[in-house]
């Protein structure tokens, strides 16, 4: 065979793949995306193949042991271990990378070699020259044995196309050992016909008892098949029968090997079930029919254009290029999690049946509570109930009372602190969200906060912060319970809850029992009510009282009260001296959250506890100081480039933050009705609401240098407000920004704290 | 507190237990079951509580290593280890022994200490003397703690009740990581509320993958609990929450907490499910409603009565002891194995449910489809339809394309030889048994026959025999495959496949093959038909051409065709001689099988090859040396202590073997409709057919004597054949033998052999 050969070949199944994208290219929004953005450095997405909010994600692993690469991929990592089928997108912490598949050629490795020598492993060196990202396609050239991988996604089932060159040993490895960083339990694994097998495999990891049940469905009829275990063939040995066809254990492994000609490509179709085998093979059989891997694809990018449709822009290629890609991003979790049939494996460990709603999985809510489900709210509202449904059975299913944390897959896994179930569900229940039911949720949420076993709560209750001799990380928690009470307190108050209203309203207010005034800043207090001492501002310390990071990011955490906090601080003159001292002041001593980046100062984009904290300027008086910021964060934190985030994508909160703010707004304490106004950084930009309104976004004489608010018009009024409400938008509006290169310092000083707090 | 209270006390309890019992006791056949017969030596039953065919089994374990000491308890032993909710009754193989439960005092034990040392763990040492065991009853006083222990069993649930002294330490231990002598996999519990858990914990034992999940209900709540996970305290550590109500883990322990007054009883509700925790809630509130320990117990003991009941017999205490505990350990396996909604997990993993039976598993097919089905067509057909079922599901689930071998809930271990689903189900076919469907079974058997893979079966059916250079106990499978193989060839005849017929009946005389004239013996083969040598004949060789045996006991496994045996042995003379030389000789060469006992010369009543061979001598013209023979074996190896069996019961064989042989007939030919006449060992039986017809069984002058039959009359008639027909019995009939002191070698040397091929 001539390498021109070789070459023509690939040219014809790239043109043929590239033939259906270009189609529908032309403008559509899923032409944009790039699925690359954030797999270099601490964005921690993956580059695979995924259906919006879909069960399953085909994507390459680059990494599988260390905790910064949560996703399994690095841009930077020059060789692919294997495909796997589950992915996280934007977690901090490393677990999925279930069920690996790899093509080889010449006698099968059975381990994956280490970074440092591909070629002692299934791993193979790979390009980016010849890889390939886009909205529910992702390929690739390995270039240790030439062949091509290219991965599709349905909602429930997946297509691997596996393009060998001509030879006698080509084989697919089908690897259940293994998952990202953890370990395996327990795993089985079936043959049930010439070209089939079903498994699954059980990993105590991040979430402690996770199961993964698949099938494989390979387009050509194995020539002949092993299972490995321990490395070892697995078959009769001439005493007593034993199966080559199935097998249990911890450590197994499927080889599928085939004579292949040249250039001939190897569908395998595969599902994934939280349930079953039975339910993976029906979940295939409902996702995919045939062979059409080019079909599948082309379903997919529809269902993405229709997903991603939701907001037409205008902008440059760059934009449009971050901006689809962050909306692609955000609509990634939580992923779809119950069957074809609607059942799910819960919290309990039994299967449900999600019933009247579609259960979703991976609530990463410390990060998604802040401006993802806000976003929902707008775009998802049906999959937002969906998933306060979702919450509400993991509620129903805890033995401890309690929503989710932070739940992965039927798991709790305590991540992170305070309870953001409860502004998730508030935020959507004041925005009038219908398909759930407005008791039970509040019931649930106020169960939630009364525990009398989580983290302190009920010490919090009674004295007014968490105290630091008895918890950890007790300022923040003391904070973000505060405005998790907020949000329950104006739930109480719509369902007519007087008395919960006034206690949770109490317990709103304690974050000023935290505030040290000799200080400006909080502080932790014991339970007698002394101060911590010795107390460093800025220095991180693990397990003290701030969660991933200092003071210094904390003490702006009162969204609920900004009027109360700069009352605090002596009133908008030092409140405005030590706002801006945070954005210069850093004196690099806080060593141990150093995948934290996205740094001004002490703000720390790449990170949560940061995102609300440039909107307080709009607030003190000085919303020109919120336009600015708004423009330095997007230029140096977003982009169309794999190393265009700053941090942890979260789950789409990274992506969140700036889908508002490109648009010029950003829900900065949710739980309430207001959006607090920024500066957007795309000219044009139309919401197409779920009830037919649009609310349109224009940013008039909008330029590199012209970041600064000059007026605003809101459904075609003056509007000197720095903030608006969901009722201006939630029926469509025109939101017309006219820009200019020098901060209006009048404009957006008018702002009534009153009217801020939905429910009064 | 003074001793003599406690005896008063004690006094109380075991009277208001006795008095339930006694109130029943009278003459009901319940009233004679002794479950100890067994639990001492090689008998491997267990004494707990279980209903008939019960899917949970309270009991005692006292041993959890020992490959011989298979149901957890030896007799012997003087500690008990903790009371587990599964057992095998009479395996050769240790599993089970799920889920224990052990009542303590003073600091809790976590480990459970050797039998050297019962006081450095949770083993408790015990006497017989305070020990009491009958049908769905056990109870035990612990000398450590002086504790009483009791246990009973419904069909799907049991119940402890455990009698404390007063003391403020009083707990219970519920431990997961343990079984008989295997691995946990994985584990998890849940504190659900004040008073129930719930849990499972996945085994890789003799099963590879089993599943066993339970609750368990406590008459009290607990006045505090703590899980443990590898021996420390599951509980929130002031850092992020995490659940001291729930686990998940290798080796997780649950510990209930109480302060008990005097004799103070707290009762334990338990149920399992193969299915989830959910099912396993299921079972317990549909088997137990409320706290009745002794209703629990006289509703188990009137099931008891009733399956017991279908058999009724005069005879001495000891022989009704004997018999009825024979019959109550013939009743325990196969088990119900499905949850009250029918659901269980079957043998690809996926929960399956039972349409229209009712599944059952542990199938010990190579020991039980020899007498204990036959007897299940005669006392339990609708059951035994049942388990065919159950057996063709297995079928359905299996990659392999096989009929169970040896399964255990939801597994296939592979183990021992053949394929004997296809006498039970062919025996229950030719007998008429209701409930299944033939053509559907007929395939199942076929193809199970026929399968390419299994233990070259395909070979020894192009051969003749399986060639001992490729094969483990090759001339053991030849002659098993060829019983098989004659019992698919009457099936198949009685379905008009003619041609199948006539393919398998040549395969049924593949026996003929392997007798080595030279030797009078079955002798191993190769390949290229040269005899195994060198060869021994009485030399036991692991992995050699017999199974758990050696070609003395092998060589009379032909009951399809016992003339030609014979013939092949140039006629009787010859094979008599022979055949008494069984009887006599034994070199002790046989080292390696000594858990094999009951052994006269070379014949091994404790192993079933063995269990046929007797009946030999009614069929070559010697009936009354098969009459003696019955006499001497039932004297010397059955009986009602616990030591009182010879070999493992074998889920019901040893037992099976009994009971026919009492009565004075054997089905020595599995898949035919004859059954040899023997010679009664108790006066009179009354077997009642579920058609309403009773057959009765009567032995004039029988004494310890009087053990040759003289004469018999069969429906009224003088009866001079060795043997009568099913269809003698089926509807009810009268079989009446007049016993005296000396052979009458006259009587029953009528034989046709054209006759026992049933479909002939």
């Amino acid at each position: 065979m001539s390498k021109f050969a070789v070459a023509t070949l690939f040219f014809t199944v790239f043109i043929s793949c590239l033939t259906v994208l270009k189609a529908q290219e032309a403008s559509t929004p899923s032409s944009f995306v790039k699925p690359l953005i954030g797999t270099n450095g601490e964005g921690n997405t993956y580059p695979g193949a995924v259906a919006p909010f879909g069960m399953i994600q085909l994507s390459p692993d680059t990494e599988d042991v260390l905790w910064e690469t949560a996703s399994g991929y690095e841009y930077s990592d020059s060789s692919i271990i294997a495909f796997s089928l589950t992915h996280f997108s934007g977690t901090g912490i490393p677990d999925l990378g279930d069920i690996r598949f790899m093509p080889q050629i010449g006698k099968p490795w059975l381990v994956q070699g280490p970074k440092s020598n591909p070629d002692s492993g299934y791993r193979s060196a790979y390009s980016h020259k010849n890889e390939m990202a886009s909205a529910g396609y992702y390929s690739v050239l390995l270039d240790d044995n030439n062949v091509k991988v290219e991965c599709t996604a349905a909602e429930r089932a997946g297509m691997f196309r596996f393009t060998f060159p001509k030879t006698d040993s080509a084989s697919i490895l089908v690897d259940l050992s293994k998952s990202l960083r953890w370990n395996t339990i327990w795993s089985n694994i079936r043959v049930v016909n010439d070209s089939t097998i079903i498994g699954f495999h059980a990993v105590n990891g991040w979430a402690k008892e996770r199961y993964v049940f698949f099938t494989a469905v390979f387009s050509k009829p194995f020539d002949s098949y092993s299972i490995m275990s321990d490395g070892k063939r697995v078959f009769y040995n001439g005493y007593r029968f034993r199966s080559s066809s199935e097998a249990s254990g911890k450590n197994l492994q499927f080889i599928a090997n085939y004579l292949t000609s040249n250039q001939e490509a190897i569908l395998v179709k595969v599902s994934v079930s939280s349930v079953s085998t039975e339910n993976a093979m029906q979940n295939l059989a409902a996702s995919i029919k045939g062979w059409e891997f080019e079909q599948i694809l082309a379903n997919t990018r529809k269902a993405w254009d229709r997903e991603l449709g939701k907001i037409e822009i205008k902008g440059s290629q760059e934009e449009k290029e971050t901006f689809y890609s962050a909306l692609y991003h955000a609509f990634l979790t939580p992923i779809l999690y119950q069957d074809v049939d609607g059942r799910y494996r819960g919290l309990d460990q039994n299967i449900h049946k999600a019933e009247g709603f579609t259960n979703h999985a991976i609530f990463s809510l410390w990060d998604t509570y802040r401006a993802t489900h806000p976003l929902f709210c707008l775009l998802q509202p049906k999959r937002n109930a969906d998933m306060i449904n979702s919450m509400l059975a993991h509620y129903d299913q805890s033995v401890d009372h309690l929503l989710p944390v932070w739940s992965l897959c039927g798991n709790e896994t305590w991540c992170m602190i305070g309870y953001h179930a409860v502004p998730v569900i508030v935020d959507a229940y004041l925005k009038g969200i219908k398909g759930f039911d407005a008791e039970r949720a509040y019931q649930a949420v106020k169960k939630t906060a009364m525990n009398p076993d989580y983290d302190n709560v009920m010490t919090y209750a009674k004295l007014g912060w968490v105290p630091c001799d008895k918890e950890n990380e007790a300022v923040s928690k003391s904070l973000e319970y505060a405005h998790d009470d907020f949000c329950i307190a104006q739930m109480a108050k719509s369902l007519g809850k007087t008395e919960d209203y006034d206690y949770f309203m109490k317990r709103a207010k304690s974050y000023k029992n935290l505030f040290d005034p000799t200080l400006g800043l909080m502080r932790g207090k014991d339970s007698r009510g002394n101060w911590r001492t010795p107390f460093s501002t800025h220095e991180y310390v693990e397990g003290g009282d701030f969660t991933e990071g200092t003071s210094w990011q904390y003490s702006w955490y009162v969204p609920q009260d900004i009027g109360g906090l700069i009352e605090l601080h002596g009133g908008k003159k030092p409140f405005l001296q030590k706002l801006d001292s945070l954005f210069t002041f850093n004196d690099n001593t806080s060593s141990n959250v150093d995948d934290i980046q996205g740094r001004l100062g002490e703000y720390w984009h790449g990170n949560e506890p940061s995102h609300h904290i440039i909107f307080l300027y709009d607030f003190a008086g000085e919303p020109w100081k919120t336009q600015e910021l708004v423009h330095k964060i997007i230029r140096t934190q977003y982009g169309n480039k794999p190393n265009s985030l700053s941090g942890n994508d979260d789950c789409g909160q990274m992506s969140a933050w700036y889908l508002f703010n490109a648009m010029g707004f950003y829900p900065v304490c949710p739980g309430t009705n207001y959006y607090a106004i920024g500066s957007p950084v795309i000219p044009e930009a139309y919401i197409k609401l779920d009830n037919g309104g649009i609310f349109t976004m224009k940013a008039n004489n909008l330029s590199e240098k012209n970041i600064y608010i000059q007026e605003v018009t809101l459904n075609g009024k003056k509007w000197n407000k720095p903030y608006f409400f969901y009722s201006d938008l939630k029926n469509g509006g025109v939101l017309l920004f006219t820009m200019g290169p020098k901060p209006n310092k009048k404009w957006g000083t008018e702002v009534n704290f009153g009217e801020l707090e939905t429910s009064r």
